[in-house]
């Protein structure tokens, strides 16, 4: 018999909320054999329900009454991907309150009151998932929360806010001013209209009082958190930071001491050779260091629908996983593709005689294999003994082909030796 | 009324086992809060009791016949970091059947028999994890069997073996031949006396072939992998890569295709700016891409005593936790540090008019601060008007003394102005 199912009322239609709903709708059996149980969405509350949408629910699923989801005593978990601090942080303590596990992907709720809610939830013997309120859909909360629980973390450095990543990168490349690359990431979607809270680096440093507390297991508050924003950067400063080997980058970082934790937010120039000198665009990364594991670098899209869904679906089938642990299972229907079948590009050094014809014979072969060439390069390797060496990239092409190719060249008459052939990634 | 422990029976006490046992021992309390129950070691399967070891383990805990470990009923969880197929695979089965839960490093078990040891662990309703078994303490298999749930993986490519990464780099950059890389490496500790395992493939092809059924949830077998080892590759290669804009690495690749998976292990040339181009010595690097997530870049140590048992420790509080899951808990005794209390490198950009005294002015400051400068320089940036700009770097001060400096210096007298103050990373 079938487990009944995991009813959902999710909070929010927006940007994060339409990839939720639509991923849980079109995939469902596929995530109700990943979670081992249906998962069921019952409510979705959002301010305007005469709003069109891009995607299509049930006009009795949808409610503007917070009441009609939080006092739904067959809904299970409640999913917030509204964002912002009230009225979402009450209606989370509500849903904790009558037994309800939750997935918020809410970094201002969980930043600020998230030791609280989390508190009460052991209370009531509930869950709280907020993997998406950090970096999107990398994996960082999950990383602390078991991957790394046999380590001291001893330090984390991050580039978390894509928008001053973006602005910062616009300015060292294109010698724009601060105003000047913050309206192209407005025109390019990246920053809001009002750019205060990445700028500012306070989105930083709500993301890091959420790590932070994960990883060290303190409570630490936005406000604990010193924090200066990028709005002092000159464009000279970039020219003085390369000169000087660095990058600019707005860096969150946070770093054990005895009994203490430090916990900063600022920009700072960063050796060009460290990983996270070479964080790019809406990129963010999390470096960090364990006792045990060493250095461990995490990086990926860090804001957006699609990304941010993500992490809220994948919390939701690890939340329904704690209620009922699915064993892993297997996919029959998929199978290896013989190699032969392949599409990749190649590179083939290969030593020739050097008199004429011999390119047009090999040039002959590629043709006939239907191999096209992307490069060529000729060098007279040894001019005495006439033996030149021939280096050819080419465009993808099926691994059979290429080694059809590879074999028939070997055995031209002026070719020598096909002494390398290693694919193009 | 505190739940009984959960019985740990340990295989293997070698570099990574004692690190295992170690972590065990020292941080038993710790442990326990994060798994919510006691882990009790209680006993070791070793193949020579005798032989003198880092760890010191009581001796009556030790044994070296299996069926005192395999046979004990009060033994829930068999924790095997021994290595190699048989006769691991036979006790790990042995273990599955008596109803244990399974915590293993194991590669080539898991690589060749994983689906079936799977298979019978869901039979037996008991769990087997394997986090250990693929990029030491990288979180990959919790990565795909938690966070990217949501996704349907695309693509998977990876630098995953550490030993032919390092053997690479040193004849990318020492212009040696494989055979001198090779025998540097096994001085560096990197490369085994017999080093056929990772220079011809067969490692990456056991990991690659786990990811590819954690990640795409089908049998990859290792023999369903195209394998091709670093043997064919010059010297000569690396200087026509280069003239190409490639680095070379073993890369590790799969790929979705419609009904079918493309799963290979060869030697690539990979453009210069792809993140797997910049891996370095023997890190392991895994690139992902979901269809929700987007790409995720996964980087660490992938190997050695220290990370692998950061996984297993991880898997083995993950598993208790799945038994009994506790709520997250917060460490009273740990504070934030007041940020005038941080210690950083600082970068000044500073307006002086251009006369005698001032670096003497600004020099005085900065040692009456105990600040120590790394380095200056000056810039003659008007020179009509007889102003310059100086950019200092220091060496680790404490914020307090920094600022203080700054303050002081912004008041000189022939100082305009502090125009830029960041911190160095």
């Amino acid at each position: 018999m079938a487990p009944s199912p995991l009813n959902i009322g999710l909070i929010g239609l927006g940007t994060v909320g339409s990839q939720v709903a639509e991923r849980m709708l079109a995939w469902q059996s596929q995530l109700a054999r990943r979670a081992g149980v249906e998962l069921c969405l019952r409510r979705v509350l959002v301010r305007d329900i005469a709003k069109r949408r891009s995607v299509e629910i049930e006009s009795d699923l949808m409610t503007a009454d917070p009441d009609q989801l939080l006092d739904d005593p067959d809904i299970h978990v409640v999913v917030e991907v509204a964002g912002g601090d009230e009225p979402m942080r009450g209606y989370l303590e509500r849903a904790i309150q009558a037994g309800k596990h939750v997935v918020t992907a809410n970094k201002v709720v969980m930043a600020k009151h998230g030791p609280d809610l989390l508190d009460l939830a052991a209370q009531k013997n509930v869950d709280v998932y907020f993997e998406a309120a950090v970096g999107g859909g990398i994996p960082l909360i999950s990383t602390f929360r078991t991957d790394l629980q046999a380590n001291r973390i001893e330090r984390l450095s991050a580039v978390i806010n894509g928008t001053t990543n973006y602005v910062l990168g616009r300015m060292a490349a294109g010698g724009l001013s601060l105003d000047e690359a913050v309206r192209e990431a407005q025109a390019a979607g990246f920053a809001e209209a009002d750019p205060t809270d990445d700028v500012g680096g306070f989105d930083a440093t709500y993301k890091l009082a959420i790590l932070g507390s994960i990883a060290y297991e303190i409570k630490v508050r936005p406000d604990d958190i010193f924090r200066e924003g990028i709005e002092g950067i000159e464009p000279v400063d970039f020219r003085y930071a390369r000169e000087l080997g660095y990058a600019i980058k707005l860096i969150a970082h946070t770093q054990r001491h005895p009994g203490r934790i430090e916990a900063r937010v600022h920009p700072a120039m960063v050796p060009l050779d460290h990983p996270l000198a070479q964080v790019e665009g809406a990129n963010n990364a999390v470096f960090v260091e364990g006792d045990l594991v060493g250095q461990v670098l995490l990086v990926g899209q860090g804001a957006g629908g699609r990304p941010t869904a993500s992490a809220v679906v994948g919390d939701l089938i690890d939340l329904a996983r704690s209620i009922r642990r699915p064993s892993f299972s297997f996919d029959d229907r998929v199978a290896v593709v013989p190699m032969g079948e392949v599409m990749t590009r190649a590179y083939y050094r290969i030593r020739v005689d050097d008199r004429a014809g011999v390119l047009a014979a090999i040039g002959q072969v590629y043709a006939e294999e239907g191999v096209s060439i992307s490069s060529f390069i000729q060098k007279d390797a040894w001019v005495q003994e006439r033996i030149a060496e021939l280096v050819v990239t080419t465009h993808p092409s099926s691994e059979a082909s290429l080694q059809r190719a590879r074999a028939r060249i070997a055995k031209l008459e002026p070719v020598h030796a096909v002494s390398s052939f290693l694919r193009v990634f």
